[in-house]
């Protein structure tokens, strides 16, 4: 198509919400515009883009036996009923009644979907197994939508399901999902994905992976062993910690410390290190409002994923009132006495430890000398830690852990029975018994994948698409159009191209070559073509990549086949 | 594919909320199940249906110069409150509250958005004429969900917007998709779609057209001329009346009616015809509440679309209570008292009448003898009144009016400037003055269309597809797939058609030829193969198609060049 009425504005500066290059580059380029918080509109370059994802995604789903369908975008919240999650999801899900006061949902996800749509079909085991999936629009009402596409409110996903009747089932055809996801990645121009074990959060179940592209504007933190081929997401990485006691136990003494509220301040006032001392950190139930006081070395941090899964509960950082028994600055697990119901969970960083400083549950008083297992002896203890920078690999048990950020641009998790039992599907197996089907799921953002590639892929200037998925195949700039011989040769050359299936953005505009160039550069195309006057006495044509890696004079007649071959070359070495 | 692990049942009955064929043939052939009234799930073979026909749109669509773009599904109110939708349109309008208690809808046509993405864009003259279109989710809370995807309340839509500097320049883009629209209905396999003048209804504008497929179950009633080449919908069609005066005037007589209350019962009692009399229709305003009392003449219908569109408002019947004034069964339009504002509107079926009987506004009273222009002098005169079969053809001024009913592919709407002046979309001409760009609009739903293939092609054992949109190009059965001989060769010509870019679906279960023949039927693929020890032992294959037009055997070498030209052929005629 022509680029003169191409809608969309490309422009220079910087837009001030933009704070990663993908958001300013798309921005700039007039990939999309912002209609409301985390909400956007596509235009042509990047709805072509997207068109060219999904086709590869289809692709490789239908390879792997996939079928497509298609889920709606409002359901019922019966549905989500019959799993619990129209009560258990918290206010990302966006509910709302319809004209008759019949309660529904934006879906975010469709295991609910899914099951219903089978659970009629697949009653026998003859049935089994089987993939569907679907790409379409999601609503996920995220609290604060960032980072351009990376994290939005309105977003078309593509969401597999898959049903089996073996866990040894699920777990081959969960390898055969893995390995399309990575040529789905490698396809789409990111290779370097890697793959990390993940937590499954509220879509249940228990093994999962990550899809990571690792940048450092990621907005999620991964531990990565420089030793061995550990890797996972920080909220599931279990954090090991090598509990040291000192020979000679001290006394628990009561000290008086006024004034003195935090962990830091306490280990500097008794001139001891931080490993030396129970932290406390108090969250409540989302549901109940209950606290929950968690103990942990004075060095680490909670992970508060790791606490919710344990509770199988929300959680949100406790509201300390008068009334419920807490001493803020000065609780501790002795004497502990708190208002009402209340959970206490020990992480595991202060099992077999003694001589720790901490509070004692009264005002300005704390306590040194504590030792768990004489003092607190029915605690038991749970993993709840954040994995640290240097801290110990739970796979080779060294000391190598590294932290990486990464942009999530896939996820695949086995399920397990979760929503086949709670929404009671069944089938009989070849004796006639019955049995819940065992599922997979597996997603992936188009939107957040194409701002990946152009996180991974830009310089300066805008966008350096591969060529599998970049909205154009050739940029075509008529330089000096004014001229008649120049711009019918173009012209010529455009049409030429066209007819080769190759598709081509064509740039004929009365403008000066930076504009042309700017606008080129934004638009990101990986085969550039200049016809100009000067070029056209030298009977050629200048072709240049996107990337800079081919910066060529081309004689005029060789045009069309050398960019046929190069497009050619592209899609084979992508 | 292999038939055995498509998803989806197939059943022989007759769901009982199925009204009409393409309903029936859809749900029992494993096409879509409901999730909620009016919201379905698609299984494969319907969303393969409808990514052809997405194919076929956008085709014509960017062969029209339309660029794709995406809207969200999700808009702020804030962006229909700068059109006034926000406030006009009817609880079909799916409101909702966001998080973070911000008001939102679900998007039923994109006018707002679009004009939201191109109004900082498109400020110079340069920029036009342009068209943008997406193909997305909507949702529209339907009263009423009926006769499966004929009326749904989320639906796919391809919906175009024009943007021109002309009223001329619109009317010849509005030509050139008028004839897309025809090709794309034609590529579709229902070329036989008419269109019809339509009312514009709440999309604001003047001219506009609706597609039909005319087909006795369809939900819109269309007039037609026998004689010239008018057609409109009832809603916008024109009631032309010979209005005829008698000689003689008679005076207004007021006659004691006891018990009469309509006026089928008075003119009975009077023994005059329906058309001597003036009858009373009362509605109140939707906002307001203000009574609207309608005069025309005893014989025709008012159509409440054209009394909308007068009254620039929503309406509904009246509630007409003991102190309104009115006193039902008796209105008339001499002495007519009504408590508070109210409105009087008279049918052009009144103008120039006399010796009229009417309701005397005194309970148990009428009058005969009304003459409109000696009784009523300031009364003016609109068209409100219903069509009517064999009525006056508003072109040709013959009596030749039939009427049809219709399903409603497609619409196109000359939207002029509502839009763009509501939502201060200003561009600059040549010398320097700011105008608002005129409107056109487009759409298509792609489910509706599928449906309305299946309601004009199909046989009472299923959907007969055209193979433009078909699921599958051809269907594969291997009867006896114990055989090993037989399924050998069935496997082989599978994978044969297959690398042949053909798409099979391929049914190699155990099952009797009479459930593989009654699943083909209602899957609808337009050629049907057929292998088995009989056609092993004459080495053929028979070939039928699923219109029936062609049975026959073909020698086994042939079969895969014959079902290529076949599926050539076809789509040549299609």
């Amino acid at each position: 198509m022509k680029l003169d009425k191409l809608v969309g504005m490309r422009f220079k500066e910087k837009p001030t919400d933009c704070v990663i290059e993908s958001h300013t580059l798309m921005m700039r380029g007039g990939y999309m515009k912002d209609v409301a918080k985390g909400i956007y509109s596509q235009y042509t370059p990047l709805k072509r883009i997207c068109k060219k994802i999904e086709a590869i995604i289809r692709e490789e789903m239908d390879a792997i036996d996939g079928q497509e369908v298609l889920f709606p975008v409002a359901l019922p919240a019966s549905l989500w009923d019959e799993s619990g999650r129209y009560e258990s999801v918290g206010s990302e899900l966006l509910r709302f009644t319809d004209r008759n006061g019949t309660k529904m949902l934006l879906g975010m996800t469709h295991e609910e979907a899914a099951v219903h749509l089978v659970r009629d079909y697949a009653q026998s085991y003859n049935c089994y197994p089987f993939m569907i999936y679907q790409i379409q629009t999601k609503f996920r009402d995220e609290a604060r939508p960032r980072a351009g596409l990376i994290r939005v409110r309105e977003f078309t996903m593509k969401d597999a399901y898959s049903f089996h009747t073996s866990q040894e089932d699920l777990e081959r055809y969960y390898q055969i999902c893995y390995n399309a996801y990575n040529r789905i990645f490698a396809r789409a121009g990111i290779p370097d994905v890697v793959t990390v074990a993940s937590d499954s959060g509220m879509m249940g179940g228990n093994i999962s992976h990550e899809y990571m592209l690792l940048t450092p504007v990621g907005e999620d933190s991964i531990a990565i062993c420089t030793e061995c081929d550990y890797r996972a997401n920080m909220e599931a990485a279990e954090s090991i910690q090598e509990n040291k006691k000192d020979a000679e136990e001290e006394p628990l003494t009561k000290v008086f410390t006024p004034d003195i509220h935090t962990i830091e301040e306490i280990c500097d006032f008794l001139k001891s290190p931080l490993e030396k001392s129970c932290k406390a950190v108090v969250y409540q139930k989302n549901m109940s409002d209950d606290y929950v006081v968690i103990f942990i070395r004075g060095d680490l941090d909670v992970n508060e994923t790791k606490v919710t899964n344990y509770l199988g509960e929300e959680i949100h950082p406790a509201v300390i009132t008068e009334d419920c028994g807490l001493h803020a600055g000065y609780i501790g697990p002795v004497n502990l006495s708190v208002a009402g119901n209340y959970t206490v969970i020990y992480d595991k960083s202060l099992q077999d430890t003694n001589n720790l400083s901490c509070g004692a549950n009264e005002e300005e008083y704390h306590y040194t000398g504590l030792c768990m297992e004489r003092d607190v002896p029915d605690a038991r203890y749970v993993d709840i830690a954040k994995i640290t920078e240097g801290g110990i690999c739970p796979k080779c048990g060294k000391k190598t852990i590294t932290i990486s950020r990464g942009i999530e641009v896939g996820n695949i998790f086995q399920l397990g029975t979760k929503y086949t039992k709670s929404m009671n599907m069944q089938y009989l197996d070849a004796e006639g018994n019955s049995h819940y089907p065992i599922m997979g799921c597996y997603g992936i953002g188009v939107g957040r994948l194409a701002a990946s590639v152009c996180e991974a892929h830009h310089d300066e200037y805008g966008p350096i698409w591969p060529i599998s998925i970049a909205p154009w195949q050739v940029h075509l700039c008529c330089l000096r159009s004014d001229d008649a011989q120049t711009k019918a040769y173009a012209d010529r050359l455009y049409e030429e191209l066209e007819k080769q299936q190759i598709e081509v953005i064509y740039d004929d505009r009365k403008a000066r070559p930076g504009v042309m160039f700017s606008d080129a550069d934004l638009l990101g195309v990986p085969i550039r073509l200049v016809v100009s006057p000067r070029n056209m006495s030298e009977s050629v044509v200048e072709l240049s990549t996107r990337d800079k890696k081919i910066q060529e004079k081309v004689a005029m007649e060789d045009v069309v086949s050398t960019v046929k071959n190069l497009i050619q070359d592209m899609m084979n070495a992508g």
